[in-house]
């Protein structure tokens, strides 16, 4: 009885599992609500906001340029005797106060585009990897070109990777100005998620703005959804600007571009090795950025990047991966949502070479942390390896599940009559089959509260072993290599791709763009 | 000059890292306070506080033996023409008021002892995995006695896993009276940490005592410091009582044996689909457990373990692995705390088969929203694969490296005027060096603040594939082989030893429990 009961459940199941669901229905969405992880006290918020502010009131940052002295000083800051600009308490208060808040990254294609508000949450990739892992021969090879437009096909494919930022260096590109125009031009060719990027000159930024404007239909266009951020690194830890960096932010903020305000200190060597003096460093030199990017451009959009890194102090090694870099992060992230500012940190910034088990807990452990924190963005979640000096490709594609899994965890537990189950509880045990198997809310909670893995092995050991024992690498190299045969997107249609290849100098080759 | 500072600094950092730690100058500690991850606002806890109430009161439990009847009867309970025994809300609740709460834990050893209070949170294994897998071949093989012997042995080593449940079912012990005798005999002959076991029968149980007398040095040293805990499936969901568990349950809390209660339902299979539901069930059977056990003796330290497993719904199988997984844990953790009952819950139950990259993400975020649920004790945390089907030997060896990341987590970061290190960054940045790798407070907090791994990988890509670009798997292999190689403890002493074997089938043999 239990089993011919188990049986219809099963081919209603199979039935339910085969048709599409509807964009509501989905258990996960991008932008699920975190914030229910408060590594820090309120006190202890409260301390690190005040001492935030003694930083810039009273060290301040060495090294800026004329344009960004000229701006604080009318707004009240100093520029002292020791070439140090400092902000007063007010001015970084009243910025906060009425900086951007609430606005939209956009996609290339609307359904990609994320609300920054309150606690909601997106994972996403970034960083500057000079490597390609081949998780076959466990060699570590340059990264180029054609590997930032691959990974941004396969990205174009995950689910629960809501945001490309370039993940890596295309070291082919030997000239920086054409390392930053194909970087930004590989990226959007490859995705119609919004695309994050940076430019080491204001040059090279100014030219991309030019083929921005042209694949966007115009500037007007563009300004109206701008589908690319800059990911700016405007400090260089401890405390100072950097001046090339702060010439794009400027360029970024008057082209209408969203800015990532990002501050990346290595703990022990960049910031402080305290954790508590690496989160008030790293705050006070992002808040400076949004003073800045505000007397530029009052309520300009812009997100909050405090990317505090932890070092392994026997070496000086970066650990991106250790428990202390999951707890930074979470407690950066809270700091985001306490001056409710659109805040950016990062996780999943494995220390191990390759995808293996520790891989995968230091990503499991820094991605679902930072997510339950609140952060909008979370950058580094999918591909990283060697602490960010390699990127995997079938990385991707596991990180994509267990990205989707915690997402599932951020949504959280819906408390009301119905999910209580009090009434099903009472149906099945008080003279019913003393299971749930074929009841009526087991069969439709099961797409609507739960997901499914694309890559993950749920299979039962005979099962495994029937279906070869394969690991998740060599579910996921398959998944890459169908992908990588089949996903030819045309987000920049071939009439704009010819008057690109005629303007600027586009190294990736047309033959790359399509299938053999 | 930065350089010369800093290969001064490294040979400093080298000299510290020989001296050997104090206890408590290590940066984490077995007992660190959880509890800052809160998955359900006071509301929902409230509530479903409400609806497990309403279920022990109005729905009940099944298939209670005669003296569970008259134990709960006389208390005010109601025993229903249906067979159901329903609990007074008053009962339950003054029995959730006065239960045995900040007890203590013991290892054999007392440095092993864990204080369970407030949100102090412990690691450590537990299971009834029936295979053991080869990482090498892939293959999953009957788990064994010597098995279980071995992983005792393993755990005793980790620094980072704090107890050991048996997490295996010795296959070859054919028996039912051979097999739970020597589980326990097995588990505490290989390590001095607290250890959880259980037993089918209330016959295996009395002579498991008699043996655990003998170890102990008498039964009076034995009820001093119980070393050895029961784990109870008393229950079997949903709302069933178990009638053979119930009679060892009865022995065990006369024998002053500290009791896990646990509730193992699965979601969509033997508690309800809805995570809340399956929340509400879970913990109604636990808080039956303890009315029953507080009836038999008041006081009788006593943990709730509410457990509910996810399933796949697709399948019916289990999905230990799942985001549904690792939220619905939490959430458990958390009304534990909202009782302040002493909370075991399961977390690491990865669905991966071996010790991939999906094992390990799977590990790294149950394991971490468990942490820091505040949880009491996480079952389950290291070794498991195949939804709990099989353990790994190397897998305890990955897990412990992660274990301490996430423990490093769970500790979270102190803010104080020293840790916020205004002075420190006002030393490096006006006049200093702009960077902190010599400062002082860098040296101090080496080891006071930070852990390193042990099998865990943090070298550059190219001293990597110098150093055989090996995955963590392969560095686990080399510190299993060392362990077993090596690790022969006597926590039996001879002479006890040859007691046990003249009066009991102890079925290990002397030739497994010394070096060849």
């Amino acid at each position: 009885m239990v089993e011919a009961r188990r049986l219809g459940g099963r081919a209603a199941r199979k039935a339910l599992r085969a048709a599409p669901l509807a964009e509501e229905d989905k258990a996960v969405r991008p932008g699920m609500h975190g914030g229910r992880f408060a590594p820090l006290t309120d006190l202890q918020v409260n301390r690190i906001n005040e001492a935030v502010m003694d930083v810039l009131e009273n060290i301040g940052l060495s090294q800026a340029i004329p344009s960004c002295i000229e701006l604080l000083t009318k707004a009240g800051g100093k520029y002292t005797s020791e070439g140090r600009l400092t902000f007063p308490r007010s001015l970084v208060e009243d910025t906060v106060a009425n900086a951007a808040r609430n606005f939209e990254l956009h996609g290339r294609d609307p359904k990609h585009d994320m609300e920054l508000s309150s606690t909601r949450v997106y994972f996403g990739t970034a960083g500057a990897a000079v490597h390609v892992v081949d998780v076959d021969t466990r060699e570590y090879r340059e990264s180029k070109l054609v590997d930032l437009y691959n990974i941004a096909r396969i990205v174009d494919n995950m689910e629960h990777i809501h945001f490309f930022q370039r993940p890596l260096v295309c070291r082919d590109m030997e000239i920086p100005r054409e390392l930053d125009l194909n970087t930004c031009y590989a990226c959007i060719s490859g995705t119609s998620k919004h695309v994050g990027s940076s430019w080491v000159l204001p040059d090279h930024f100014d030219e991309a703005m030019k083929m921005l404007h042209i694949v966007a239909g115009g500037e007007k266009k563009w300004r109206q959804r701008p589908f690319v951020s800059s990911s700016s690194c405007f400090v260089v830890p401890p405390l100072r600007f950097a001046e090339d960096a702060c010439y794009v932010l400027e360029n970024t903020v008057r082209a209408g571009m969203p800015i990532l305000l990002l501050a990346a200190g290595q703990a022990g060597a960049t910031s402080p090795a305290s954790l508590a003096g690496a989160v008030v460093q790293e705050v006070a030199e992002t808040l400076a950025g949004l003073v800045y990017v505000n007397l530029i451009r009052k309520g300009h959009p812009a997100m909050i990047g405090i990317w505090p890194f932890v070092s392994d102090l026997r070496t000086g090694a970066m650990s991106g991966g250790s428990g202390e870099q999951a707890i930074l992060m979470a407690a950066c992230g809270q700091m985001g949502r306490y001056y409710d500012l659109p805040t950016g940190i990062a996780a999943g910034m494995a220390d191990s070479k390759v995808p293996d088990a520790q891989s995968g807990f230091e990503k499991g452990y820094t991605t679902s942390l930072a997510g339950h924190s609140g952060a909008n963005l979370v950058y580094e979640s999918a591909g990283m390896q060697a602490s960010l000096l390699g990127v995997s490709y079938e990385g991707f594609v596991i990180d994509n599940d267990m990205l989707g899994a915690v997402n599932r965890s951020v949504r959280g537990i819906e408390v009301n009559e119905d999910s209580m189950s009090i009434e099903v509880m009472r149906d099945v045990c008080v003279g019913g089959p003393n299971h749930f198997l074929g009841h009526d809310q087991t069969m439709s909670l099961m797409q609507k509260d739960y997901i499914y893995p694309e890559v993950g092995d749920r299979t039962s050991p005979k099962e495994w072993v029937e279906q070869g024992s394969t690991t998740v690498i060599e579910k996921s190299q398959a998944i890459v290599g169908q992908i990588l045969s089949s996903h030819y997107p045309r987000y920049i249609d071939d009439a704009t791709d010819e008057i690109l290849r005629a303007k600027f100098p586009i190294r990736l080759p047309r033959e790359a763009m399509r299938a053999n």
